[in-house]
């Protein structure tokens, strides 16, 4: 697979993990680095694995599920670094994210999260670029 | 110059740039590339080296100078792409950024700003990390 359609693809998996739940596949696309940062919405900026996957854990054990999709991504490869911006759509909100992977084994993993207020510059109608509704 | 400490100086020159109006020094800390990105604070996120400027001069124009500094900035070097995670404070608000950077011909360059809102995280009397305290 050619390496910016990897880096989307991982991206998408995190999306989908998030959306689903499913702490196993979430803490399997982020780095075994120690060097991974998080910067929810609101929150302080969270340093190294434990702290960043604590996070994960705490939020996608408090609700089955997460209504969350990914629109608009777009990712740029740097050699082994690779990045990809995008909006999330969640509960009727738009967050603008910079997501920030590294390639591990040759598997792009993300060390690197924000997302943020912004505006709603979408369509609601239009999900072709969901990857939950690529998925389906 | 190790290049982490020249990473964190190209972001501290961002940030002195962007405090002192300076928008000569702002254009010339971000890539030549036409793959720049910034997602302002409640912006949709813009894309393309003419997009990014025009929103900096028009930031930069309006305004003879911003109240903003860094602080606690952390900064990942991974070969030839780096980033920084900070917090900016301007007009009493916190903000957390991440600043992604390239090396284009030997030189820290910024191709991806993102900040949004944070809590406020720190002592208003600690500023042993802003950049503009340490540069005087």
């Amino acid at each position: 697979m050619p390496q910016h359609a990897a880096l989307m693809f991982a991206n998408d998996t995190f999306y989908v993990a998030f959306s689903s739940g499913d702490y196993k596949t979430m803490e399997s696309v982020w780095a075994q680095s120690d060097q991974l940062t998080c910067t929810h919405p609101g929150w302080d900026t969270l340093i190294g694995r434990e702290e960043v996957m604590d996070s994960w854990s705490s939020i996608m054990e408090n609700v089955e599920s997460v209504e969350i999709s990914c629109s608009h991504a777009n990712g740029y490869v740097l050699g082994d670094v690779g990045y990809v911006l995008c909006y999330e759509k969640t509960n009727g909100v738009v967050l603008a994210a910079t997501n920030v992977f590294v390639l591990e084994d040759g598997v792009w993993k993300i060390v690197h999260h924000q997302s943020g207020p912004a505006p709603g510059m979408f369509d609601e109608d239009e999900d072709e670029n969901d990857p939950l509704e690529r998925m389906q």
